[in-house]
């Protein structure tokens, strides 16, 4: 390994509240647990020159579930007025404070823990977990290395990063008016809520005494942290905005409103069970969300926050429920877990089971079986996605994606990933844009005939996508890498088809 | 809260390794994890300005022990021919990375976890766990911020900071010839092994499949990394140097002995149980090495790893063992855990037995009961140190430091911490210089007389003291705190007494 010294004169703009204290004995007057010295690592860095003109202030107004909506469908046309570089697609890729060589197909501790696992374990402590929100010309994300970041769509250039807490971010920024939200959780039980779990599992709580929970709420302008909702359970999960609130869930059980203008707690519900990375979603006056340890899909009154139906899935084991994000439209809930876990020669395999719920009522409409495969680590689901009364969902034990009627339950067709790796794919959402579905998973990213699961074309981004949904802006695909990069590939590369002038 | 625009112009030199990539779209060609960007917020800074002229390279020549050596004892006079400053004392704060305002009595998390939980999770999850480490006029120590820093022990000004993996580290730094050993480990379990705990307590694993584990060794002059050795289990507690080689011990029950120049494994020894912040020592050919979950102090052979006794103290907790790091001086191995938990007016309690072995055979010795008091979170012993045959042992159970005959067990003196605080107050070492005993707990460090505990005086810091043992070289009192700072003190401000022409 080579060194070579360079001397660095940068004249950058930061803002930084309160007094700049930097290497003095000064203490702090300011309570903000951000330190205050401009040179420190996690001090908010800001570049307001980065910043989009207001020309180029293009895409979704704002973002307000996890993948994009309830349908998890993050595609977003833009006017055939919009600026050349939105329609035409823009390519860069933006290292995020731990970037691992995208060029790298090992990842960080495979000599370690092996392949199969070092996969998941760099998409939950390392990189991103999900994919990235875009608004008015601006990609937001969120990651493992404790960043979220706020990067100009066009260029790649970083706008601002901050760091308002010592923890693992894992879901996908919530912009709404001049607000964005992260939510922090930690994965892991310290040992006195391991020994609670081994003798009442039903009351462990996740995160609970480990690190720094909740929600933050940033200046979407500067980064600056404004305010903060902690809880004693992680918020892994991705809240959900409506009705001027977040709906969060967390890994003690409990589902939480909170005004989205200061934090303030509005009510509580203990449903019990711990949320994994099961972000909760808002349609029609409810809150869907799904528990693990304890399954169950809740129904919840928006207003009340009294549970009005429990939903199950035969067979699903503890895990399975908590991860999934249920997908809603059309009057209709889609819900997948793992199920039915059995020792076939000797190795554990699981099932995958699809089943859709009335809205209102909480009746089972259909379940479907997307078939049995071996056990996988981490998230074991695949995030279903609707669009025109069709759901587009994967799983990653048989690394397959199925096309199902939304109404009937009829599965129309089932596409293999023709690379899964040895953690399997199919975690992530698929896209659908323009009369064409887009899927990330493992290093790739596939353009597929929506119609038939016919495979369009395979591009490879490297790295790895975790539960990354391609979020598609005008003739660009954003996305989250758990190597710590953000991504930005033009769409005609996915899909030589695409006609820039169309959409 | 006020805003204010500073506009900063450094010229700092950093070194870094390869080429920089800054905010461009070029993919790294180093394999290093670290980010190349010299502006990434993990990249290690070095100002090789601020470094100590020769003549300011003042202090041990190595730092081969948790708390400094074998005994436990991190008392260091300097010749009468050191440079003022070092005999005089210095005073300073350096705010690491995350740094909480000092003055500010209420630790980070107090809100949603209550102050008596909050208090150990900011020394777990926040700030410095430990105490400092201090070789040739340099002060080095490791945060849950995720940075080693090396920092001059005369102006506290920053030599370099490195991050070099995505953990806690939760260690006193080693120092031998050009290297700085760091060790990393979570102090969780994810939710497969939280199950695998609950079927088979003994097969358990902490740090397993969550974030990067291991022992990292960094280029002392400018903190680069030189290599790792990745364990599955955490690596939390801090490893012990003797014959060019590393001993470790790990979450999953397992102790290396790495050489110390490359990191190759020479051999490796599963004991069982759960290494907790219990750091190795080794003494006349054996390292001893104390585990929980499956309590016990093991002596193996330097040589080969076998196992040559083991030791045990009756009633000893789950995690209480595995704790505590055992002292070594004079043939004997003192070594203390909680025990014997009882309800007392529906109360938890525990008491605190300390033990001393014969090295050699592992014989008990004597066993002194320091006394009955409730359960209190996290860490619940006191690390002992031994000095001229006596044993200087806390029980924050009790919130009492007692003064122990080494050989025949008998206790000399009772001295009680006066605002002992809501979590106990005991966990860290003594400190012996120029006949004082110097212990710091909660936000305070304390001058005892050790002749019969009479208490000389106190002195406030602020913040909280982990398990922290005062660093002293000649005049001066070096710290880790909870709140991410890095404390000197002048010794004549902690005892008045003290006479800086004499030691």
């Amino acid at each position: 390994m080579k060194f070579r010294r360079i001397v660095i004169c940068s004249a950058i703009s930061v803002v930084v509240s309160g007094a700049a204290w930097a290497q003095t004995n000064q203490i702090p007057q300011d309570p903000a647990h951000n330190p205050l010295d401009p040179q420190s690592p996690f001090a908010t860095l800001y570049l307001p020159q980065n910043a989009p003109s207001a020309a180029d202030q293009v895409g979704p107004a704002e973002w307000t579930h996890a993948y994009g909506n309830p349908q998890h469908n993050a595609g977003f046309a833009v006017k055939a007025t919009a600026p050349a570089w939105i329609r035409d697609g823009v390519r860069w890729n933006f290292p995020e404070a731990r970037a691992w060589p995208l060029n790298d197909n090992h990842p960080y501790g495979e000599k370690v823990d092996g392949i199969k696992e070092a996969l998941p374990v760099q998409t939950q402590f390392y990189g991103n977990a999900l994919g990235v929100s875009m608004v008015k010309g601006i990609v937001y994300a969120e990651s493992d290395d404790m960043f979220a970041y706020a990067v100009n769509a066009q260029t790649g250039k970083l706008i601002w990063r901050s760091s308002p807490v010592a923890n693992t971010l894992m879901g996908n920024p919530l912009v709404v008016g001049n607000h964005v939200y992260l939510s922090a959780g930690s994965v892991s039980f310290n040992f006195a809520n391991v020994m609670a779990y081994a003798k009442h599992p039903q009351q462990a709580g996740r995160g609970k005494d480990i690190s720094y929970n909740g929600i933050f709420c940033l200046d979407r302008t500067n980064g600056n942290l404004l305010w903060s909702f902690k809880t004693q359970g992680d918020a892994m999960p991705t809240p959900a905005y409506a009705e001027h609130s977040l709906f969060i869930s967390t890994g003690d059980g409990n589902i939480y409103r909170i005004a989205s203008t200061n934090g303030k707690q509005i009510w509580k519900t203990h449903v019990g069970g711990i949320a994994n990375m099961s972000s909760p979603v808002v349609w029609a006056g409810k809150v869907y969300v799904s528990m693990s340890v304890i399954p169950g899909l809740y129904a919840l009154n928006v207003q009340t926050g009294k549970v009005l139906w429990k939903g199950e899935i035969p067979g699903a084991v503890n895990t399975g429920m908590g991860d999934v994000s249920p997908a809603v439209d059309d009057g209709i809930v889609v819900m997948d877990s793992v199920a039915n876990p059995k020792k076939v020669n000797g190795k554990p395999t699981m099932e995958t089971l699809v089943r859709a719920f009335n809205a209102d009522t909480g009746k089972v409409l259909w379940t479907d079986n997307m078939g049995r495969g071996p056990k996988i680590p981490a998230f074991k689901g695949g995030v279903p996605m609707i669009h025109d009364g069709m759901v587009y969902v994967g799983s990653p034990v048989t690394s397959t994606y199925e096309a199902i009627n939304l109404q009937s339950g009829k599965v129309a067709w089932t596409w293999h990933v023709p690379n899964p790796g040895p953690a399997g794919a199919g975690r992530g959402a698929p896209t659908y844009y323009d009369h064409m579905l887009y899927i990330s998973t493992g290093p790739d990213v596939y353009a597929i005939n929506p119609d038939n699961g016919a495979m369009i074309h395979e591009y490879h981004v490297g790295g790895r996508f975790g539960i990354v949904n391609p979020t598609i802006v005008g003739g660009t695909l954003y996305l989250g890498n758990s190597w710590d990069w953000i991504n930005a590939v033009p769409l005609k590369d996915v899909n030589p088809q695409f006609n820039v002038s169309k959409p």
